[in-house]
């Protein structure tokens, strides 16, 4: 198959948590991604969180001919234009500001660019989809929220509760946004969205990027390309083509052990299976049209299939993420 | 005036944080206190509780005439029998453990005998009493009072919201206390607690400690012994007098920064006046008949004045405290 259209756009991945290394490095490449926002941490805390940045320095520096760090929208360009798949660090969890609202603007010094109030449970700034209820965004959240604005790191609500997610959208100065989930109508999961949300966050300027995670799809692994392409064309009718993008949550060469770490953290002395039950407590099987990174042509080819147009595809694959971090990396001055 | 009965009996302090030092020992020891519960962390992380406990150490090394460390409830008999100020480490707020339910078990070995779930803000086990809105206990929250009731740490809600105090109270399995606030009844304060809060806590077997600090009082720091006395006997018949104690709340010789650091800890970029406000930001003045702790005698023969009989004193001045941690801090086996 001629990739040559695919090969020409700008793709980004609004979220991978792989284990990263040589190979998947590759593979990114090989599947044409100009970049990827990488979670760098889970539960980690502002000391770990370093450790973390130290890691990834060193990924930089032996691989430095296929990927480069992203310290800015315009170094995205300057990946495609090179030829290298940028890194964008993220973090799936408040952990590394701990309690310190300082800690924010030192973390975008270390392009920290996107990070989530919440993961699942509650925070100290907001409340997760896991939790019984939402009391919505904390005392400390607004001024939290008020602080990334500042210093131009954005708010993802992936892993939020509804209310958490709507109060996040209304006090935020700047556009959020949901990186890594799909409507609640298309498949019922906790970590999916309602149009009340998807709307709000579509108005408000925001974006939303598409799960490839299998718990997030109608029929889990057994999703097709065609039933997720239509999810695609349903969302973009709903909140409009400009605020939609892809955020696979690939999680590449992880053992089960970081799967119950991501699920548990330290806080639970029991097993929480989170999306999956105890009988089907592993990895979910990968979709058979997107094992790995390799894969993303067949997104491409799959939403001009679905109707899409070319330049609709242009931006769901990657220019909408793209025009968003032109605006939302900048430091307010 | 002659002191005799008031010497003679097991005087406990539900709560101090002071600025610990041989002045402050001296007046414990002058006003016949038996033991404090002594507050060693606001804001601190595990390894910043790791040094205040080696502060501690370093007080009860050096002042060993004077004062002892409580490592079961036996010690607090002791004490009064060796004529020492025993000294119960706590913390207001469960910045200790982090996110790791394992450092309950952990603190604990370290003889913090008793630990708020919150203070004032959301924190990752409930909601503190400053918040807009209280979504009750969370799910770590939940695990972690379990393990509390364990290890024999005692939960402490005196700054958190109602419906998490109300809900701590339900799935404890042991009582749990207020160490240090009034009926809200008597004042309104954010930080005192309704008629319902108290009567279930006392219906649990709980214990409320009576704060002495002027912003949860009647006319702050004009308030009189007799106002205070009156209190007491309200809510002994809203509670039942055996589950009521004192919990001065006293903070002695600490500066204005640390005043602001209790009520901010790095969470906020702005000035947060907690009880007081701009225009009275300070320490609010002592009352006259409460200085320091050698004024414990003017407690004691205010409530015998009060009506109350000289069993029922004292159970308010230290039994009941005793009678609760007697049990509250054996661990189940």
């Amino acid at each position: 198959m001629d990739h040559s259209f695919h090969n020409d756009l700008i793709v980004i991945d609004g979220l991978q948590y792989s284990n990263w290394n040589r190979d998947i490095f590759k593979q990114l490449h090989a599947g044409g991604v100009t970049m990827v926002h990488a979670t760098i941490v889970y539960h980690e805390k502002t000391q770990e969180t370093l450790k973390r940045v130290a890691e990834w320095n060193r990924l930089f520096e032996s691989n430095a001919d296929l990927i480069m760090p992203i310290r800015s929208a315009a170094d995205i360009r300057l990946a495609k234009q090179i030829g290298k798949v940028g890194i964008m660090f993220g973090a799936q969890n408040c952990s590394p500001i701990e309690d310190d609202i300082g800690m924010i603007e030192v973390m975008r010094e270390l392009n920290m660019m996107i990070m989530q109030l919440t993961y699942n449970n509650q925070s100290l700034l907001a409340c997760g989809c896991y939790e019984s209820e939402d009391s919505g965004v904390t005392r400390f959240g607004k001024q939290a929220i008020r602080e990334m604005n500042r210093v131009g790191m954005v708010v993802d609500m992936s892993h939020s509760a509804e209310r958490s997610t709507l109060e996040a959208i209304e006090i935020s100065e700047r556009p959020i946004v949901i990186s890594h989930a799909n409507p609640l109508s298309f498949h019922h999961a906790k970590r999916n969205k309602s149009d009340t949300v998807l709307k709000a966050l579509g108005e408000s300027g925001g974006l939303l990027g598409f799960s490839l995670y299998p718990f997030h799809l109608k029929n889990g692994p057994d999703c097709t390309l065609n039933d997720f392409c239509e999810m695609v064309a349903r969302t973009a009718d709903l909140m409009g083509v400009d605020h939609i993008g892809i955020g696979t949550d690939l999680c590449q060469e992880q053992p089960v052990s970081v799967l119950e770490w991501m699920r548990n953290g330290n806080w639970s002395k029991e097993m929480d299976y989170g999306e999956g039950s105890k009988s089907n407590a592993d990895w979910p099987k990968p979709l058979s049209w997107f094992r790995d990174s390799r894969d993303f042509p067949h997104i491409t080819y799959g939403l001009l299939e679905q109707g899409f147009s070319q330049d609709e595809v242009s931006k769901i694959m990657g220019l909408n993420w793209l025009n968003f971090l032109d605006s939302a990396l900048q430091p307010i001055r």
